[in-house]
């Protein structure tokens, strides 16, 4: 085959099929031989479900958006690149002239190309063309799995800078899956005073130890017939008491996308404190709007990745302060990517980071 | 009566009583003849259910916190307010020691006294003593009237410096109250481009429009079984339509409290935007944090006066640029603080601010 | 002549030249027929002396960058414009890929085309191409000489953005030519409480007072013998006193690039305060870095226009905040570019700005 | 003797003296048993000259400012401390009440009570009295040498922290004194990816590599005949060149007070760049003023220490990330305060800090 592509074809119906070599659409792109690909969670949700919000699968589409690989050509344009080396993609191209754009909040743009987001195909093939300012060498101490994982470290660089983390603060991350886990151990880097895991499974928090987290906690569940944000509150403030926060932490970011966690996450923040979303769960949660206005918090909201993520995220692996390689539990051949996704679906305790490895030539 | 008081004795029971002049507690204090003070929502909630919050009224105490009057005797290291001054009084002493107060946050102190809030004594009495430098005077071309809008007026201004304000943008007020009018008056002089005010009650939205309103709008009520959020959102795209906000509003200014206000308020911001809560109503709402987290917005919390707020309302309103006088809709005697109180209750929409005058000497 | 050019072919020898009609260098660029040209220092500087810093003539380069103009072709995939359109021009256009470009700080690209900079041509032709996102519709209530005034409007903005202008601030503008009135103008719509304009030029303080200023003030000469940065500190001194600015001004901004001015703007700003040099005189000036140290002030360079600059100009001059005519002083055609240049160098005082018209059809 | 104290009698004029102990000023205060002092250039300069800037010895005044101490009494309002608790103590106590107080800028009150600042004694003495909350508890696992060495880490953070440090920058410091070495640190520590030090000692550069210095450089002498600012600009672009600097350093952290390293490191940031002033020598100097401007440089000035400087600065050394103890150099008793200062006026190379021991009970 000249471009075999994992196809999301329709709801629960994928297969790899025979694309066409993609080309380049100006002289400022280049063409990558994709290497190693992590799975996302979202790309499981469209593959089952057919559609994330706004976004709906109407045709055939290729998954993966967290991919490394090989430059094998180059646009005219591209000085900083040349076939043969090796890079991280960032998976979403901005129109680069709406207002978002040309203010630096390129992330927002209306009008971004995004890998795998309908109707864009993404890189789970043979080829990938990417804008080549979106192509990130790697440096030599690098391998093309960490090139992969830049993609999820890049989201913890993200929500850390929506959190606008400064050093000397207590953080509380609300949930121990990988961007969690992530975001623990960049602000731990950052300068964090104490960082805390939280998580309803111990092994999460135990893997949360091994990275940033100064101490962990698993909430209790709520007895049955308790309001949801009464619990919420008493939660937090046990958190307080238990790990020593005082008035409550500096910042929170919400990871794991749980009404529960939301709720905890908005008490368990101090005065005047930052709360960041960044999980995505139910679409709308109860939630403590009046303690927002008297506590004075801050609540934002963080999407993919801004400006100068991906070159940071690539300064913390190939510096060594961030060991990626242990997130990935699973490795897979291109050929059995749909077992990969399968596993991932399953959603196992066990089941970190799950990398696909490209079409061999 | 040496210092006429207008005591909340417990729920539903006011009365006036003599109290002993109150005495300055260090040489930094001032004690104050009250002159003209506005009735707040706040006061009126105390009166009626006892509490607001984690604030209980266990001892009687006087109502009252937005107050101007005449300096009477200064503390010895008071040096730039003598006998005889005018003077706004802004309501709550900070700590001044604790992280909050030391880095600009006094708002926040969590050792504040506030006037009239449990168990602090309010303003509506013939003296108040208060801390000198949080006693403003007001320049000739105010009066005691407007010296007690300066509180409003400080929230307003607020609620504008926790928006980040800068010129040029497009503002939506959810609510045309006092506050929300002030709001508007305040963001359209910070040079908004476009400012929108929304209520259920025509009379407000006129109202609005003799203030800072370009434009105003009244939601539809949802249809009885249709989903809030979807009626939210719905109505957000009508507004969007209508006012040719385009991808929405750079900042939306929540001031009624309303769930349904609220919920609107969200989803009519624009990718990007920033949205603070300043209603107080129903502790807890239906939201979409979801969106939040994929809109990339901003929510935050305003409580009561920032720094510089005061002296930023005296100079709006003794530079004419709001004309607070036309707020005042109703005006009683001391004697009469109860009536007074009575008509803030019933809420009609034709009562915006009530002003009692202060004990004649 | 197809394209007639004000062509600079060497230091202090300029030429109308006919030139080819420039081609759309992607879908993305327009075609405008040039309309009205306002004339910059910067203009008249490559002319006398063939280079800015490092910006060296080394070939002919047609001159001009403050224009306004009719849409004659628009790319295929231009969408907000249209041929006739009438439109202000930005005239740099960034590279759109690098860090800077990226993170929204596109006027720091270090391969930005800017019209009349070495080598790029300028507009002063029949047609100009630009980038359609650099080209702002300008609405009815404008006409072209208004929009070709959107460029110094745009470069006050980009000045009182890069101070951070909030409202209730105290503004020092030293320097009352052109940009110095329209940074007053523009603070005092942006809710500054007092501006000061400042010049050694008694009619500019009187235009000033016309537009923003509140105040004016014209520094004393030194006495031949004293030290420069004595005097600058006692003038400095003189201002506080005399116009009430206590402490000092919150914000200077300096837009003469007298050695003299940026002295005394330093020693006139209040502790903590912002000071913004925004005009070009000398490369270096004796400095009073200490006193930075110890006042902890901010010092900041502005240079060319940020994002949303050139729409906030647009809506400042379109809403009627600033009338930009009663500052262009004289008019020229096309053909007299020469005469029109001729007296801009002669710096009278009573020459503000110089507006060319363009070919006629 | 009650107290006895290391007395400025007058320029190059000390003695100890017995001086009655001091008493607290109000129930916030505590007296504090005076355990180890760290000299500070300022006060040898008050020994050497009688002034710095505005403040003039006009009285017999106490020296000493970097102070630990032993808690002896504490005020009835202070709830925090004990007798007997260790202490670092800020040395500077602002008003609590002017607009920079209120407004979390209390390092700018002009009415700050400053140890060791004319008229106000400082703390060499067996006693001082300070505000309760400008003493910090110090944590077992230090002790209290680290105590007073807390003193110039904080001012380092407040540097750090004014220029507003990010993770990821490449950080230029020009001087290798304690501070500049401290500001290498804690940058590193904040996450930067590059640090470099620059000094013309070069066993300064040695001691800065065991810091936080990833690089040193030594900048060459000009010739005779050449312009500084010429010469500063080839030095700048030497060191760019020679260390992968690229386009210039995010940050420049200038910490000697030297005129030519000022004028290196304006020339060493990259466009749109941070240069922060600490050090402070000449008061004015030569400076490229339009470089600022075309560069879109800002240029800040830090003094003394923000409200946090002081707990960070506690969390840095207690928490082992700073080792403090090495740049201890030399120890003294408190009889032998004026061998100490001797020590420090010489000025030596290998004389990084100097101790003094309290007096002994």
């Amino acid at each position: 085959m000249t471009n075999p592509s994992f196809v999301l074809r329709a709801v629960k119906d994928v297969a790899i099929e025979d694309r066409p070599k993609p080309k380049m659409r100006d002289d400022h792109d280049v063409i990558v031989h994709v290497s190693q690909t992590g799975i996302c969670g979202s790309d499981v949700h469209y593959w089952q479900r057919g559609r994330i919000g706004p976004y709906v699968l109407t045709a055939p589409m290729v998954l993966g958006h967290e991919s490394s690989g090989i430059v094998v050509e180059v646009g005219a344009d591209v000085t900083h690149l040349q076939p043969g080396d090796r890079v991280a993609m960032e998976p979403g191209i901005p129109c680069r002239r709406c207002s978002y754009c040309r203010s630096g909040s390129y992330h927002l743009c209306g009008k971004m190309i995004f890998a795998a987001t309908p109707p864009w195909d993404g890189t789970l093939a043979r080829y990938y063309v990417n804008a080549g300012d979106f192509c990130y060498k790697i440096p030599e101490a690098m391998d093309l799995e960490e090139g992969a994982m830049v993609e999820p470290v890049s989201v913890a660089v993200a929500i850390a800078k929506t959190a606008d983390i400064r050093p000397h603060q207590t953080v509380v991350v609300m949930g121990c899956g990988p961007i969690g886990i992530l975001c623990q151990a960049v602000v731990k880097i950052y300068g964090a005073k104490k960082v805390v895991g939280v998580d309803v499974v111990r092994s999460r928090l135990d893997i949360a130890k091994s990275y940033g987290a100064d101490e962990t906690f698993m909430p209790a569940k709520p007895a049955p017939d308790v309001d949801a944000i009464e619990h919420a509150e008493k939660v937090a403030n046990e958190m307080k008491d238990k790990l020593g926060l005082g008035e409550g932490a500096d910042v929170v970011l919400e990871c794991s996308g749980a009404e529960a966690c939301v709720q905890i996450g908005v008490y368990v923040a101090r005065r005047g404190g930052m709360f960041v979303q960044a999980g995505m769960g139910k679409e709308n949660v109860m939630f403590p709007i009046t303690a927002v206005c008297t506590q004075g918090l801050t609540i934002k909201g963080s999407i993919r990745y801004l400006a100068g993520c991906y070159p940071a995220a690539i300064d913390l692996i190939s510096s060594g302060k961030i060991n990626v390689k242990k997130l990935i539990t699973n490795r897979f051949k291109f050929e059995e990517s749909e077992e990969a996704f399968e596993l991932v679906r399953q959603g196992r305790s066990d089941v970190f980071k799950v990398m696909i490895e490209g079409v061999r030539d």
